[in-house]
C-alpha cells in the first residue's frame, strides 16, 4: 500500500465548527481552546472568520479572539474572508494567511455569498492581490466539489476551471470542499486524477465531510494518489449545515487516529488533541460527534 | 481505482446488533424486521443466536423467530452456534447455515467462551462435522484478528494457523472480526495479503466494526484486494460492546451508500434498507447510530 510518509492535518473546528454550532460561545472559551490546539503539535490552526457578525454570530469575536490567543511560531494562524473590510480586520488581526471561498455549483455559490460565481471571482481576486501585498499567504475553498445540495452532482470540468481561476488569482493552497458530505472513493479518485493532471498536488487540501461515513475512506483514497493535506475539526465540532446534529466536518481525532495507525507522521500529540477536545466538551452543551469522544462520552477509553 | 463490480453484504443486525443492547425486543418485532429485511435483497440474514439464555437473554427466542418469520428463497437464513445443545436447537429451527466462532486471542477467546483456543478447537470440529452431515453449510467466526481488548495487537502468524484450522475443519467460509473496532487499512492490507496467499478470498468475509471511524476505510482497502464479503449491522444496531453506545458493528445502509456510490453491485434496494431500519428504530427505545440514521434522525433526507 503506498501512501506519503507524512500528512498535515489543518485544524478547522474553531471556525467551520463553531460558525455551524446552535449555540454562541464565550471569547475566552475559545481563546483557551485555540491555547490547547497550538500545544498539540497542530501545524495551521483557522481560529475564526471576519463574516459580517449578522451572518455567524457565532464568530462576532474573531478580532478579540485572535489578540488574546498565545501564537507559537511553528502554528499558522488563519481566518476566512468574505470582502475587503473582512480583510482589513484580517490584517488588524495580524494573521499569518485568509482564506477566500466559492462554491463550485452557481447555486450553492448564490445562496451562500449572494453572488453569481461570475459576481464573485473579481471579489476574491481584489482580496487575493491586497492581501498578498500584505505579505499574507491566502488559501481558496471550493465548497460543493463533490455534491451540491440545489444542484446534484458538480461537473468536473466545472472544478477545473474554477480551481484554475483560484490559482490563477495567486491563491497559495485550494481546499476542495465535500460540504455535504456525499463523496465517495471512486468520485474522489475521478476528481483527484484529473485535478493532478493540473496542478500541484502539494497545492491541494481535501476537505471532507463525515454526514454519510465515509470521510475517512475518501481520505485513504486521497493519500493513495499522493495528496496529503487534510482539513478536520476537533471532536467532529460543528455537525452538518443541512441535517443539525448529524456528522459534518471530519473529525481532527478520528483522522489522526487511522493517520498514525498506517504509520503517517503529522507530527501532533494524539494525547494532547484528545484533551484539547475534552477541553472543548466541557463548554459545549451537546456532546460532539466523533467516534472517539462518543468512546469517552460512554466511559471508555479511545487511546 | 481497480475494484470488484460486485459485492456480498451479510446482514448481522439481529444476532450482533441484537445481543448488544440492553433492552430485549419482542419476538414479534424481530420477526417483522427479519421480514422486512428478506424484501430488501439481501442474500443473507443472521437471524439468532443459540447461545444459552443465560448468557444472552436477548436472544433466547431464537427458536420462535426462526420458525416464524417468512423465508424468501434467495435469502441464507443463519445463526450462531456454540455447542452440539445450540446445533440441535439450530436443526430444529431449519436454518440454511449455522456459525461457529472463537476468537484469534488466547485471554479473548477464554473470556468469551471460557475455553482455552486448544480446547475450542475440537468442540467447534465437532459441531462443523455434525452440521455438514445434516446438509448445513458452516461458517466460522474468527474474533479480535486487529486487536484484543485484553493482549492488543495478535499476531498475523497466529491469525493464519486459525484460519488453515477453521478451513481443515471444512467451514464455507470465514469472517474475519475487528472486534473493538481498531482496525486500520494499512493493517488490513497486511492482513489480507497474507491470508490471500494462503486461501481463496471468495471464502472469506470482513466483519469490521466502526468504533473508532476506519470501517469504510477498511472495507476499500479490502476491496482494493479483492475481497468483497462484508458483515454489518443495518442502522449501527448493537453499539461497541466495550463501550455502550459508541459505535460499534458497521452499519449496512452506511456500507451500502459507499458501495451504490461506487458503482458495486449487490443487488439491496437502498430505499428498502432504510425502511426496514426505520421499522426497528420505531421499536427501540435510543437512536440508531448510523450515520443515515442519524441524518433521519435530525430532519434529513440521506436518500
Amino acid at each position: 500500500m503506498k501512501m506519503p510518509n507524512h500528512a498535515i492535518i489543518k485544524e478547522v473546528g474553531p471556525r467551520d465548527g463553531l460558525q455551524n454550532e446552535a449555540s454562541i460561545l464565550a471569547t475566552e472559551h475559545k481563546v483557551e481552546w485555540i491555547n490547547h490546539l497550538s500545544e498539540t503539535g497542530l501545524s495551521y490552526i483557522e481560529i475564526s472568520s471576519f463574516v459580517h457578525p449578522k451572518w455567524i454570530p457565532q464568530l462576532a469575536d474573531a478580532l478579540e479572539v485572535a489578540r488574546n490567543i498565545q501564537r507559537h511560531s511553528q502554528v499558522t494562524y488563519a481566518a476566512l474572508v468574505p470582502n475587503k473590510i473582512g480583510l482589513k480586520r484580517a490584517l488588524e488581526a495580524n494573521l499569518d494567511e485568509i482564506s477566500v471561498f466559492m462554491s463550485a455549483s452557481e447555486t450553492h455559490n448564490k445562496k451562500n455569498i449572494n453572488k453569481t460565481i461570475a459576481e464573485t471571482l473579481p471579489v476574491l481576486e481584489s482580496i487575493v492581490r491586497e492581501a498578498k501585498q500584505h505579505g499574507l499567504s491566502v488559501r481558496g475553498y471550493l465548497s460543493t466539489v463533490f455534491g451540491c445540495p440545489y444542484e446534484g452532482e458538480v461537473a468536473i470540468d466545472q472544478v477545473i476551471t474554477l480551481s484554475q481561476s483560484l490559482f490563477n488569482m495567486g491563491i497559495d493552497e485550494l481546499s476542495l470542499g465535500d460540504t455535504i458530505g456525499v463523496a465517495n472513493p471512486k468520485q474522489v479518485a475521478n476528481i483527484l486524477i484529473r485535478l493532478r493532471e493540473a496542478f500541484p498536488h502539494k497545492n491541494i487540501a481535501l476537505h471532507f465531510h463525515d454526514t454519510r461515513g465515509t470521510a475517512l475512506a475518501n481520505c485513504l483514497t486521497a493519500l493513495q494518489l499522493g495528496f496529503n493535506t487534510f482539513d478536520s475539526s476537533l471532536g467532529g465540532l460543528g455537525g452538518c449545515p443541512y441535517a443539525k446534529g448529524a456528522s459534518g466536518n471530519l473529525a481532527t481525532d478520528d483522522l489522526l487516529y487511522m493517520l498514525e495507525g498506517m504509520g503517517i507522521a503529522t507530527g501532533i500529540n494524539r494525547k494532547k488533541l484528545l484533551q484539547a477536545a475534552q477541553y472543548i466538551q466541557g463548554v459545549l452543551p451537546q456532546p460532539l460527534p466523533s467516534h472517539h469522544m462518543q468512546i469517552f462520552a460512554k466511559g471508555g477509553n479511545p487511546l
